[in-house]
């Protein structure tokens, strides 16, 4: 490809060893968007927060962390956005992807408003169930896409 | 945030119960782009149209209602974007999201270029098979984007 | 849709005969931004590329071809690229749908960085477990944003 037709990304990364060994960015900005990976329930040392019980196949067999495992997956993004000097505000859109729905859906619109610090975030959602997720403790991914004021 | 960072968002709703209970806008539109959520099939007093039948345990046992399912989606999609002065032929994106792959292969065609009044929508699209939708009785769920002109 | 409201649409197609039959195009270049369905393993004449070993009930038994699906996978969008005169160093997102997680996340990495061919492709990237895809025997479908410099 020519140079003429590079266009400027600027990505951004949480420093955690799979961005390595995947090979991508955690969110990139292009014009005036951020395109946000799906974020999980880490810590900074890359530790999941609030695994879920998983049995000896790998099956989740206890998901009562699914609120804590939410709010901190919102916590990333959140952290990615100020990278930029954007908030949870700049979402316009998110998908929520489950591997327990009923577990999800029974915590998702106080977490998401606690998260979004507003009753009626003004973002796009959709939410579905997976089958899987990279941790088999993993209970929640959500990706964003987010804008800046041009 | 300092204002100085806040995007302007245009949100419009249908107005059902769960728009507020979770919190969220049926879609967002920022600069010349609307981010849809995942639409659903349900009338104006928040009723599915063709529920499937499920068994005690909530498994759906009859797909028969998936081509009425879906056609219910795509109308509600165009009652959003008429909000904006749209309509689908705006669409450039949309992922339509199945508990019933089989059943909504079967239709989609069909059902897609009805929607959309042409044989040959000009949209991207992506359809996959999921574990569970909002309710036990839906079939598919369908997330759009689309773009005004300049 | 009165002609004003109309936005410009650049389609692109593999000539492939499910083009029609779905009605959809492979990519849809709008503005600057590039909007790519679902890409799979399939070559020139529509034929799948190292189709995975399904028992008769339709279920993926030997899933040992995922690499060559996700390279392939890569490829055509590659191709799709092209036709716009952009390369997969303008994807700025890919969401890629996997029916066997485990092996997907085996190959992901590799596969990513001779497609991309960097170590680190500077895009956002989410992978997700789907309960089924077009095929039987695919295992794993690729969406794509990508952005063109204005």
């Amino acid at each position: 490809m020519s140079a003429e037709r590079r266009v400027m990304k600027e990505p951004v990364y949480h420093g955690m060893p799979w961005e390595d060994a995947y090979g991508y960015a955690q969110a990139v900005k292009v014009g005036n968007t951020i395109y946000i990976s799906g974020q999980l329930s880490h810590d900074d040392s890359g530790k999941l927060v609030g695994p879920a019980t998983v049995d000896a196949s790998g099956k989740v067999v206890d998901s009562s962390t699914m609120a804590l495992q939410m709010q901190t997956t919102y916590e990333n993004a959140r952290r990615l956005l100020a990278k930029f000097g954007a908030s949870l505000d700049n979402v316009v859109e998110e998908v929520i992807y489950v591997t327990d729905f009923e577990a999800a859906f029974a915590v998702a619109g106080k977490v998401r408003k606690a998260a979004y610090g507003t009753d009626r975030p003004v973002c796009a959602s959709t939410i579905l169930g997976t089958t899987r997720l990279a941790f088999p403790q993993q209970l929640v991914e959500i990706s964003f896409t987010a804008v800046l004021p041009e």
